[in-house]
C-alpha cells in the first residue's frame, strides 16, 4: 500500500429531515404530508477527503435506512479506496451478495447498499478532481459493462450489446459534453402539489415560467373530478406549447386508472406516470396495450426497487419514459445497467427529483446518459424541485429550462453544516422543541380511504 | 372501554440467532452459511396476555428488522385489542399506508409490519382460546373478504369472487377440520443442503422416511454436472414412488436456467423452485411456456414481496406451486389474500418453512387452506424443517409424513426462556464469546462468484 493509499476509515450517518408537512410541498395522495428527508452517509478517510452519498426519504423510516447504513459500512471499513476503483463490482456484490443479508431483499437493504456504493462513487470522483458525470464519461466503455451485475438482466441486454451501445456514441462524447456544458439537461418541475391551491400552483408555474420552464408535473389519483379540474386549470395556466404530465403515485388499481386515464384523455398529457403499482409488470403491459394509440406514454421508476424491475418495464415495452432514480437501487453500477437497458428499448431516461439534495446526484445521470448513452438530449426531461436547494453548498442551479451542467467535484454534496445543525433528527433546533407527534413514526395523518369508496364519489 | 379490555401497553423486540452455519444446516448457492434466526416481537398487555410472532431472518440483518418493528410498534402502543378484531384492515392500513414510512417499500418494512400484524392476530387468537388456524376458520366469509387490502388486486381476484371461493367450501369445514385433526397438512423437507456430504443426506433421508416423509427437496444451482449427480443420487436413495423436488434459491439468469433446468428433465422432478429472480414475473412465464409439455411445474414465493408479485405469477398461469411465507409479506391479512388468488387460479398453496419456529407459523396456514378455502388436502405439501425444533414450547410435530394439528392458542410461538437466553444476539451465551469475525455482517464468505464464469465449467 502506497503512502497515498486513500483508506477508508470510519462512516458518519445522519438522519436530516425538513417538516416541509408545513407547507404540503411534496405532497400527494398517498403521501399527504411528506418531510422531505436524507440519510446522509459521510465516508471519512485518512486523506481527509470525504465520500458523500444520500438516500432521499420523506420522513418517519429515514432511521430505518440509516441503520442498515451503518450496518453495512462495516463491511467497507479500512478498505483501500484502490479495491474499489479497481472494479466496483467487486464490493457491489460484498454488499449486494451478503450471504445473509441478502435476505432482506430490496427496499431498505438496496437503498442502504446503495448509499455505501454511492459514497464511494463519490470518493473516486474528487480523488480524480471530477464531477461524478465526468468521472463516468471518462470511463472505458469494457470497464463501465464490468460494473453491471449480470445475473438477471441479460436476457434483455448482453454485456456485448451494452458495449456496442457505449462504442457506438463514443466518438462523439466531446462534442456532446461541451455542447451539455453550454445548457444542461433540460428540466422539468412539479407545479400542482396536491395540497396546494391554485393559487398557489399559479404562482408557482409563474415563477418556474421566469426560470425557462416549458414542463409541469400535477399529483392526481383520489378524485377524477376534481382532478379533471385541476388539469384542465394548468393546462389553460400554461403556454399553450408547453407540456403537462400527471402523477398518479401508484394511488389506482388496474381497471380504476382505466377509468381515470379515460377522462384526462382530453389534455394532451405527455406522460401518465405510476399509474399503478410500481411492480405490476403485467398491468403495465395491459395498460400499455390498451392506450396504444394515444399520444401520452406510461411513466415509471421511482419506485422500482431493482434492474429486473425496470428489465421487465423496458423489454416489454410498456413504459415510454424510464424515471431512475439515484438512491432507490444499488447505486451508480444498479442504474448504469439500467440507463443501458433504456437506450437498448429506445426509452428516454428522464430520472426522479427530490429534496433534500437528490436533485445533486441525478443530474450527473443525466449528464452521463446524454453524453455516452443514448448520447442526445432530444426526449429527456429531469425532474427539479424548486425548494430546499439551500441544503447543500453547491445547490443545483438552472438556466433557461436546463441544469446547469455541474462541476464541482463528485456529487457535489456537502450539505452545509448550518443546515445540518438546524434539521438533524430528533436534536436539530427543527425538531427539539417540536410535538411528537407532528414528527417521526407517530406523525399520522388519517390513511388513505380505501380507492373503491372514494372511486364512487366520481 | 370495559374492565376487561384487553390494550396492548408495550412492545418487546428480540434478536435470537442460532450458529446453524457451524453445520451449513440452510445453505445454498447464494445463503452459504446462514445462521437460522428470527426477530422475535412480544405484544405486552394489560391482562398478562402476549401476541407473539417472529421474522424469520438467517442472521445478519435480524437486528435491521428488530429496529423496524420497534419503530412500528408506537403506532399500535395503548390500542385496544377491540380496534383489530372489529376491522383488521384499519391496524393494516395504519401501518402499511403510513404517509411516509410507505416510501420504504417491500422488503424490511413490509416484513416488520408484518410481524407486528400477525403479533395481533396471534393475540386475538389467544384471547379466544384458539389455535390460529381455528380463529380463521371460523371468521365469517365477509370478515376475511374485509380484512384483504384490494387496490393492487382486484383485476385477478374480486371481492364477490373470494366470497364465492370461501362460501362453496364453508358446508364442508366440520368435516374438513376433523379430517385434518386425524392427520395434518402433508408435510415434505429438504434433506440436500448444499454443504451436506452425501453421506449426510442419505442420513437424514433415512431419518424422514422413518417419520414417514415421502418428499424431499435438494439444493442446487451452481454447478449442474455435481447437481445432475446429487438428483440421480437422491432419486436412487429415496422411494420409486417417492418425490423429488429442487431448488436453486433464484442463483440463475433466464438463459442460465434453460440450461440447467435441461438437464434435469430425466429425473421426474416435482417442481424446480425459484430457478429465476422472486419478482422476475416475465422470466417465470418465458420458462413456463418452454416447459409446457412437461410434468414438472415451478415454484416460487418465499420470497415474493407483496400481494402484487404473487397476483402476477398467479393470475399469469406461470407457477404450479405458490409457496407462500408467513413473514415476508404483511401477515395474515396479506396472507389470505395469496391464498384466496392461488385457489381461484387452482394452484396448491405449499407453504415455505424454516427455522426458527417458521413452521409453528405456516401450518396453520395449511390448516386454513385445506379446510376453508381450497378446501382438500390432495395437493399440496407444507415445507418442514427437522432441526431447531426445541426453541419452543409447542414443537411442531409431524405424524406419518404429516404435520400433527396444532392445539395451541395463537401460532404456538412460546419461546423456552433457557433458549432465549442462549441464542439472543449479541449477548446470549452462544455468541459474546465468539470471534465476532464469524458472526453478525462481518461474518463473510467468499461471495458467489459471477454465474457466468460458473456456467463455463459445466
Amino acid at each position: 500500500m502506497s503512502s497515498n493509499t486513500i483508506v477508508i476509515q470510519s462512516a458518519e450517518v445522519i438522519d436530516l429531515r425538513v417538516p416541509t408537512s408545513d407547507q404540503l410541498l411534496g405532497s400527494d395522495p398517498f403521501h399527504k404530508a411528506p418531510d422531505y428527508s436524507s440519510a446522509v452517509l459521510h465516508l471519512e478517510t485518512n486523506t481527509g477527503l470525504r465520500g458523500v452519498s444520500i438516500v432521499f426519504t420523506i420522513g418517519a423510516g429515514t432511521d430505518w435506512i440509516c441503520h442498515g447504513i451503518r450496518d453495512l459500512c462495516q463491511l467497507i471499513i479500512n478498505t483501500p479506496l484502490d479495491e474499489f476503483t479497481e472494479a466496483p463490482i467487486r464490493l457491489y456484490r460484498r454488499l449486494l451478495d451478503h450471504h445473509q443479508l441478502r435476505w432482506l431483499h430490496d427496499g431498505v437493504f438496496r437503498m442502504a447498499a446503495g448509499a455505501v456504493l454511492n459514497a464511494l462513487w463519490d470518493l473516486w470522483a474528487k480523488s480524480v478532481g471530477k464531477p461524478l458525470w465526468k468521472l463516468l464519461v471518462d470511463l472505458d466503455p469494457q470497464f463501465i459493462v464490468d460494473c453491471i451485475d449480470w445475473r438477471n438482466i441479460s436476457d434483455a441486454l448482453t454485456p456485448d450489446e451494452a458495449l456496442s451501445i457505449l462504442q457506438r456514441v463514443r466518438p462523439n462524447a466531446k462534442q456532446r459534453e461541451s455542447e451539455l456544458l453550454q445548457g444542461g439537461p433540460k428540466a422539468y418541475c412539479t407545479a400542482g402539489w396536491l395540497g396546494l391551491s391554485d393559487e398557489e400552483i399559479l404562482t408557482t408555474i409563474r415563477k418556474l415560467e421566469d426560470k425557462g420552464f416549458d414542463a409541469f408535473k400535477l399529483k392526481v389519483g383520489q378524485d377524477s373530478v376534481a382532478d379533471v379540474r385541476r388539469i384542465r386549470f394548468m393546462r389553460e395556466a400554461i403556454d399553450v406549447d408547453a407540456e403537462l404530465m400527471v402523477d398518479a403515485n401508484q394511488y389506482w388499481g388496474l381497471d380504476e386508472a382505466q377509468r381515470h386515464i379515460d377522462r384526462y384523455l382530453p389534455f394532451n398529457l405527455k406522460w401518465i406516470e405510476e399509474p399503478i403499482a410500481r411492480d405490476d409488470i403485467l398491468g403495465y403491459i395491459e395498460l400499455a396495450k390498451r392506450y396504444d394509440a394515444e399520444p401520452f406514454h406510461l411513466a415509471c421508476g421511482e419506485h422500482a426497487a431493482s434492474p429486473v424491475i425496470f428489465k421487465q418495464l423496458l423489454k416489454s415495452g410498456s413504459i415510454g419514459y424510464c424515471q431512475i432514480d439515484a438512491v432507490r437501487v444499488a447505486g451508480v453500477n444498479d442504474v448504469m445497467a439500467i440507463i443501458l437497458m433504456a437506450a437498448k428499448f429506445g426509452v428516454p431516461v428522464c430520472p426522479h427529483g427530490g429534496g433534500i439534495a437528490l436533485c445533486n446526484m441525478i443530474q450527473h445521470y443525466a449528464m452521463w446518459d446524454q453524453t455516452s448513452v443514448s448520447g442526445h438530449s432530444d426526449t429527456q426531461l429531469v425532474e427539479y424541485i424548486d425548494f430546499l436547494q439551500d441544503a447543500v453548498q453547491n445547490p443545483v442551479q438552472v438556466r433557461d429550462g436546463r441544469y446547469v451542467s455541474p462541476t464541482a467535484p463528485g456529487w457535489g454534496l456537502e450539505f452545509r453544516p448550518d443546515f445540518v445543525q438546524e434539521f438533524q433528527f430528533p436534536d436539530g433546533i427543527a425538531w427539539n422543541q417540536r410535538d411528537p407527534r407532528t414528527s417521526g413514526v407517530r406523525f399520522e395523518v388519517p390513511s388513505a380511504s380505501p380507492s373503491e369508496t372514494l372511486e364512487q364519489k366520481t
